[in-house]
């Protein structure tokens, strides 16, 4: 079973996979990953601290270490399909290695991701058109504001699942047991109430059609530290490119069942 | 309702109340603090997160500020009834207010108690004798270790209260429910599996009889920092008083309604 994750990290390494994790290990929790200069480690651990909802943190390594605790042989600069280098709230660029950029005062976050439910929603019988389609999921900044902490401000992010109007209390229900992987959705329907002024030109990730007979869906998104990123304009952030994360070896059942010892 | 915390910490800023809170509005959460320099916070941050069992944290404050959310109008400075200063893992003495050695740059932690479930446990009718006897809470370090982080290690502090053997499991319940303030026993029975050889010689607060209908239960403590901090020597750190706490304006109840906004 663990060879899984083990695989597809080991791909990810060897740049055989660079595409976005979505319906890939989906019985596996994935993560959102955040990486700082341990001069600003504190400040973020307040943000993740004080927004659980969108900054759930269910891993955080000490200064220059690269290995999860939750993925046995991983290694943070190599097994993220698609890195985001920030400079002064900037996205530098994109790389699928950080090797070059190490350093030994560096601090990883690990986030909980939406991803990680979306394998309890299909089992339910809840269709998810990204997944179906071979797509990112769509992720929108909002106008609701985060509660700030140190350096670190901004909007919330949220994704967005068009889900049938019967089924949407099921979904409700399932991913509210998910505490640490952003729970239930924080918006249902109208767009334009969080902010959201063009449903067809998400701000990350990729559009989907929204069909007659469903809402859109809105659950708080590991994304958040990236506008906080830019809003602060911190010097220098890694981060993973918004829908291409990194695979743990913990599947979603244990981390229900031990959802407090991952906290 | 809330006069009643906010009157407690006025005695408690006036040197009119010096003693152990337990038995002290009893309806209100209680907090363990831990104040340190900024260049440890996120160590120390860490630590907590990877022991949430012993270090569960309610509430943060930026570097410098002095006045928590949980308790509108109050000062870290001066409402605790007793705090305990630590210079390179030593006690150096103990005062009634740290105004005279606050900084800007110093960060507040606030750590969850037991002394916050233990009015449901009366009200459940289990008698608890330091209570009865107007004592401070018996201590003990322990021989089980924390996970370390960062400067951070050292062993896990429990409290003792001896309860009567038929209404173990019902104490064991209802403090599970409670996984923010330590949540369920973490031994119950022979001190000896944990470390303790003089279970009539605690570490920290007052000794209490156990009668032969008892059983001493263990639940992890907020004092475990205090340990951290001798074994770590770390060069400077405030803490409260094993038992003087810092008493917030949240009822029990609303901590346990809002569990997760409080995490």
């Amino acid at each position: 079973m663990r060879a899984y994750p083990k695989r597809l990290r080991e791909k990810i390494r060897n740049r055989e996979f660079t595409r976005p994790t979505t319906g890939h290990c989906e019985d596996f929790v994935q993560a959102n990953v955040v990486i700082l200069p341990k001069k600003y480690a504190f400040d973020f651990f307040l943000f993740a601290h004080r927004n659980p909802k969108s900054c759930p943190i269910i891993d955080v390594l000490e200064p220059g270490e690269v290995e999860s605790n939750l993925a046995t042989g991983s290694d943070i600069r190599t097994d993220v399909p698609r890195y985001r280098i920030y400079h002064d709230g900037k996205v530098d660029r994109e790389l699928s290695s950080i090797e070059s950029l190490w350093k030994s005062d560096l601090v990883t976050f690990l986030i909980g991701c939406s991803f990680t439910f979306e394998k309890t929603l299909l089992d339910a019988g809840i269709s998810l058109r990204h997944i179906k389609e071979g797509k990112n999921v769509a992720m929108y900044t909002t106008s609701i504001p985060t509660t700030s902490a140190g350096v670190f401000h901004g909007p919330l992010v949220v994704s967005m699942r068009p889900i049938k109007r019967n089924l949407i209390e099921k979904a409700r229900q399932i991913t509210a047991n998910y505490p640490n992987m952003h729970g239930a959705p924080i918006h249902i329907g109208d767009p334009n109430q969080i902010g959201i002024e063009a449903i067809e030109q998400p701000d990350f990730g990729d559009t989907v059609k929204i069909e007659d007979d469903e809402e859109p869906v809105f659950w708080a998104c590991g994304v958040t530290p990236q506008m906080a990123a830019v809003k602060s304009k911190v010097p220098f952030m890694i981060t993973h490119s918004p829908g291409h994360m990194f695979v743990t070896d913990i599947t979603n059942k244990e981390f229900l069942e031990n959802r407090n010892s991952f906290k």
